[in-house]
């Protein structure tokens, strides 16, 4: 049985993840700002509210995706009667401050906060594979959890609503360094197809997996032991791709990034501690 | 039924390679050019032969392990006989440039040769999800192909006998480049745990690979179409990483590198096309 969902913004994102709720079976209610954004969801079964105050009325969840969190807090502000008893999903972009914030208004006018990202561009939008993080109140996350999963899968990070930002800061990061990394391995394989190279590299990123799994225990603990694979090999080997990228024209600044790390780390004695002593030199932020 | 298997070398990495020959029930000899390295594998059922000459005419495949490669072409250049159609697989370390000379030599001596990286510690082999790659004869791999997969999960790069350890440089670099990214954002996400955080991270790295099989295809294309999720999008987030690493004292260096290389492709005017566009950029290798 379909529940009751209300999407507010019918932007690019909003209109997939309305498309979506849709898709599944839910009753889904629509708002835009501006008119004429819902004609096409409209035809496909969803019902199109003529202010945000009756959008908000017609389901206990509310999906909010607009363009910035100040056009958020001003869509919800005049709504405090609609929004008391309901669940606000702000799946609006921004930066990490502004989400403690737009929780406390929403929760001054009676709706529980779930501050969410999509990891995904519109048209993954409802792949059970595409990544939707939420921070806020865990009971809210609960409550809505299936019918949020028609989006894609989602993940409650913990109570903070600040936090889906963060991760969704810290996770881009990890995508441009592995995308960058790939990209210099492609660049070196020059002999070979970026297929052929990147079907052995999908491989591999599952022993890469592996090595995060055992380094996150590492860091938790506080030690790094380096047993078969210490920071004095890695160094070694990162010599070889340094001077392998310069011989192959290949830009040398990344691998020379990750020798500086590592150096820094084994000139403080560290050479045969793990990779994931290298945390502390991420985190010094000294670098001149 | 067990094949036959020489292993020359009997370092940490040829002792595990040997003890896995035994344990998968291959009639495994072993061979060390100083002696007293074999007995233990002796008490588990391996054969040691007394010269080098005496361990390859033992077994049709021979699994070379040594320090260098000039160990390994000092050990085989007496063999000529003995080594006439055997097969020669190459696991030492070694620099791209000494595989095909190690090649001709041994192919002059009559046998086939394979050139191989084991992309895993000496206490992983075995496992079959430990990547061990082959370049060289294409045949050899074939007939051999079996006996080798005990040893982990066997991928032939192609008959260029260099092209492992050309991989094994790209794919540790691809290595590094993960786990700086992955250590850069456990350290932006001071308030969850660094097991919290992986979890996290190991779901949205299966997104990042379907990003690297489609950029695989453009780059072998050569055309780079950015559609939802183009160049601009990653500089002006790329931003947001760069100030928030600054904010919570975590090292800059590593975002500064991808936004300086996306700024050059978008000054060149790629700024509606994908991450992959940065080949280009990767290949130039005129970094000031």
């Amino acid at each position: 049985m379909g529940a009751r969902v209300t999407v507010l913004g019918l932007g690019a994102m909003g209109t997939a993840l309305a498309g979506t709720f849709v898709a599944a079976g839910h009753r889904t209610t629509v708002w835009n700002r501006t008119p004429g954004k819902a004609d096409a969801l409209v035809a496909r079964g969803a019902v199109e509210a003529t202010s945000a105050a009756g959008a908000v009325a017609a389901s206990p969840l509310v999906v909010v995706c607009l363009t910035a969190y100040d056009a958020v807090r001003e869509v919800l502000a005049p709504l405090a009667g609609a929004l008391a008893g309901r669940t606000v999903v702000n799946l609006t972009s921004g930066p990490p401050k502004d989400a403690p914030e737009t929780a406390a208004r929403v929760e001054r006018l009676g709706a529980a906060y779930l501050d969410g990202v999509v990891m995904a561009t519109p048209s993954r939008i409802g792949d059970p594979a595409s990544l939707i993080l939420y921070g806020g109140s865990r009971q809210a996350f609960h409550d809505h959890r299936e019918t949020l999963a028609a989006l894609g899968d989602p993940v409650h990070l913990g109570t903070d609503p600040a936090l889906s930002s963060v991760y969704d800061t810290a996770l881009l990061g990890l995508m441009w360094a592995t995308l960058t990394g790939w990209l210099h391995g492609a660049a070196l394989l020059a002999e070979v197809t970026a297929a052929a190279y990147t079907e052995v590299a999908g491989k591999w990123m599952r022993t890469v997996g592996g090595f995060m799994n055992a380094y996150a225990r590492q860091i938790d603990s506080g030690t790094y032991p380096g047993d078969e694979f210490p920071l004095q090999l890695h160094f070694m080997t990162m010599d070889i791709l340094v001077r392998t990228s310069r011989a192959r024209g290949v830009d040398s600044g990344l691998p020379e990034l990750f020798e500086e790390l590592a150096g820094r780390a084994i000139a403080a004695g560290h050479d045969g501690d793990s990779y994931a002593r290298l945390i502390e030199y991420v985190r010094r932020g000294d670098r001149a």
